[in-house]
């Protein structure tokens, strides 16, 4: 009945059968049993009009990391935007317009089901499942050659923008080969001999002869090599047209969303829409194309520190390059943009209860991340400064036995926090449980989960995506759309 | 341009502009953009074959529902169905063979954020959001009329199956208005009057009159009306055809899955696969269609209690329904599946950590709920004993002070921890605790969370699903796709 059913719909169309039945993807799956047929328009165009083909293919590829976001960072994203700013986030609305394609992505690692960012971008980056804490290298010692490295030797220009250190495990995954994803000094080095065209995101300590221990100068590497080196947010708006960048804008990442908007000293600190816009249009006119890797890196800083306010300000700080990214692609029309994250974190939620609503509103007068509020705090305050520099952050008026709960991190009463990126062993953990009593949002962790994730994918190539995928099906689609390997 | 790549398509396949291009279905929003068309075959037969649009028609739904499962939830199931049953979950395997319509799914309420299952269940159910803990009654009184006596008026059979009590608030929502979710007792007497054609689960205690405080028997209310009233999983097997059924195969709720699976005389509970393939049988032969609710109303109760056990065996018992479901919407052709959940619940995830897939997988050890683990507990056990029977029932190791935190909460030394559906004031959260060091699963607290949810369609009627729907939407979709009203 099934083939019968497709044969009267082929012919009502006009199209030669074998012509069309011998294209794989004409018809995606079984999709036909559901009643639904999904089409793509150059499929049918392709039998008869064969100039028409290239249009299918994605001259341009950006691939969007909201690093560390938990399905529940997006919806919370896109509430706090409905609820606060008075428009759905910008991901969100993408769905509301019917203008994506969406999977649910498996993240694992081939050493656990749940993965680092180090072996999840190399899954996009390779095409194969490396060990958590490993960039593109297999237990045998296989390097897998990076898929950044594949365009740049079908001729296109290659970029990665990110708010942590550009040398990080996100951007390093599509770029390089390395046994450590900790080995950020070396990796500096071998962007510049690879080549890249445009890198951008913090890490100042890794290029610089000062900061780094074997007093190389990185940076001059760089200039030697042609690139531009850019530092402040005026750099880039100078920047030449043409030539190769280097954007190093900070010592370590770059500062968190909702401490840069209320701190005028880092505003000379480029956001991530800015970076990405500049990369764009850096790369756009090359004859052969780009691809631009774009990481919103500290949504998963905010996750490992439980921290609400950093976590919704850097998702909506991401949806804002992606409407960079989306603007520029539905103009361009042959560019595919990929969206999604290499990981959940701590899967936060909103939780039942009275009052939700107004709770999670309450989170509309935090001023700064949890990290500038807990690093503030010293030794030597009393209950009531505690209690006076909460409330003039957060407006949550503490107990005075909170505050000198708090206070005994500090002086030692209680055992010190760790925790990954907790570089100054600040109590994330305690003032994130007093936040929630008052923001109604929890975790389950200060950690990666193994959830399946959201990813969405828009214009040419995005006709391959299938409803459930592994992130290294993500590294094949990407060559096949683009026609390359 | 847009216009012109669509007039090319058209002309292409031989259809004539305008009587296409009336049709409001032909393309699904802003698609085209995108490259990607999604046709429905029955739109382009319209056109030219009148008599085949009646295929599009559903004839029947069946709207599944996994009450309180968060995205981790599914994600969770299908790992654990891999891992340790050797394939795919059932809800996952659709998606991977593309069989089915996706969406993200707001399920918040009139009242909050975070809904409960009476508001969540009346904004499918009538079309309207309202207060939690209401069912399909306005803040100014208004009545909206239940989708299921919608279709009944159209002619439709019309049945709810559940592992709770049948009188719950998820049945009940498509069923019924009232006030209060609460009165069951009520509820139970208001379906018989209505006239509902198979509704089973538990409740007896809302029908029996030796356990209802006004003796009313409503056993006999159904009989009187020519109910069929089945006790028994046997009582199931035999049932006449074509009767109404009133099926209440247990006092409170169901047993949970793992339970009864390591319970023998709980094996005379019929399963919720079971009671799905029987309701379908009484009803699929009816001219005018039939509707049919299945809820898996437990994974919501293990949620509550941080329980992965109970979570994971019940969700994959909610799949094992599904199946039942699936083999027969797609043999049948003219059924509208619609599967999702009401509102996350408690966020599970797997955490990143040593040995994440090893812990994870010491889950398939347990064997039973943590509530029929806890309750066997008793306050005069020694410490020994409370060792032996955890290792015994979850094979987890405590250590002395952890079986002595345990005891104290039966000998008062520990405050009683109270919340829902915990009846006897079990130490759920405490024990979870410990349990989340051995298999690596966290939750972010004991309630419903406001993240976005699953939704999968199959069959006529999904094509009219959009990538981001309200719970409310689901209402008109269900009543457009049968063409009804
Ligand atoms: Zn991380
Ligand atoms: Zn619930």
């Amino acid at each position: 009945m099934q083939q019968s059913v497709i044969k009267y719909f082929l012919d009502l169309n006009c199209i030669p059968n074998s012509n069309v039945m011998n294209r794989r993807k004409f018809l995606k799956g079984s999709a036909l049993l559901s009643g639904i047929l999904t089409l793509n328009p150059w499929d049918l165009f392709a039998g008869q009009h064969n100039v028409q083909t290239k249009k299918r293919e994605a001259k341009n590829i950006i691939f969007m990391i909201s690093d560390g976001m938990s399905s529940g960072t997006l919806a919370m994203a896109d509430l706090y935007s409905r609820n606060i700013l008075g428009h759905g986030g910008n991901w969100m609305n993408l769905y509301r317009e019917n203008k994506i394609s969406r999977a649910l992505m498996d993240t694992a690692s081939a050493s656990s089901i749940v993965t680092d960012s180090a072996a999840a971008s190399s899954s996009f980056g390779g095409g194969f499942r490396v060990k958590n804490g490993v960039l593109n290298i297999g237990s045998n010692g296989e390097h897998y050659l990076p898929v950044w490295q594949k365009f740049m030797k079908a001729g296109k220009k290659t970029g990665c923008v990110t708010t942590v250190t550009i040398t990080h495990a996100t951007p390093a995954g599509f770029c390089i080969n390395s046994e450590s994803r900790n080995a950020e000094p070396e990796i500096a080095e071998m962007y510049a001999n690879i080549g890249f065209d445009v890198m951008m995101g913090g890490g100042d300590e890794f290029f610089n002869p000062l900061k780094r221990q074997d007093k190389k100068d990185v940076y001059d590497l760089y200039k030697k090599k042609g690139y531009e080196v850019l530092k402040t947010k005026s750099d880039l708006k100078n920047v030449k047209k043409d030539t190769k960048i280097l954007g190093v804008f900070n010592t370590g990442a770059l500062p968190y969303s909702i401490d840069r908007q209320n701190t005028p000293a880092l505003q000379t600190i480029p956001t991530l829409a800015e970076m990405t816009s500049s990369a764009i249009s850096q790369m756009k006119d090359h004859k052969e194309g780009f691809v631009l890797q774009v990481e919103g890196g500290k949504v998963d800083w905010a996750a490992h520190a439980n921290d609400v306010a950093a976590l919704l300000h850097d998702q909506i700080a991401f949806e804002e390059a992606l409407k960079v990214v989306m603007d520029f692609a539905e103009k361009d029309g042959n560019t595919l943009v990929i969206v999604t994250t290499d990981h959940g974190n701590a899967n936060p939620g909103t939780i039942y209860g009275p009052e939700a609503t107004e709770k999670f509103n309450s989170i509309a007068e935090y001023k700064y991340t949890n990290e500038f509020i807990l690093n503030s705090i010293h030794a030597d305050f009393n209950i009531q400064q505690v209690k006076d520099w909460i409330y003039e952050t957060n407006t949550i008026r503490l107990t005075d036995d909170e505050a000198r709960y708090m206070l005994n991190f500090y002086s030692g009463l209680e055992k010190q926090e760790a925790g990954l990126y907790n570089y100054k062993k600040l109590p994330f953990k305690a003032y994130s449980e007093i936040q929630k009593k008052h923001n109604s949002v929890g975790w389950i962790s200060m950690d990666h989960s193994g959830d399946y994730v959201e990813l969405a994918m828009f214009g040419p190539g995005s006709e391959l995506l299938q409803p459930f995928v592994k992130n290294t099906d993500l590294h094949y689609l990407m060559l096949k759309a683009a026609s390359v390997e």
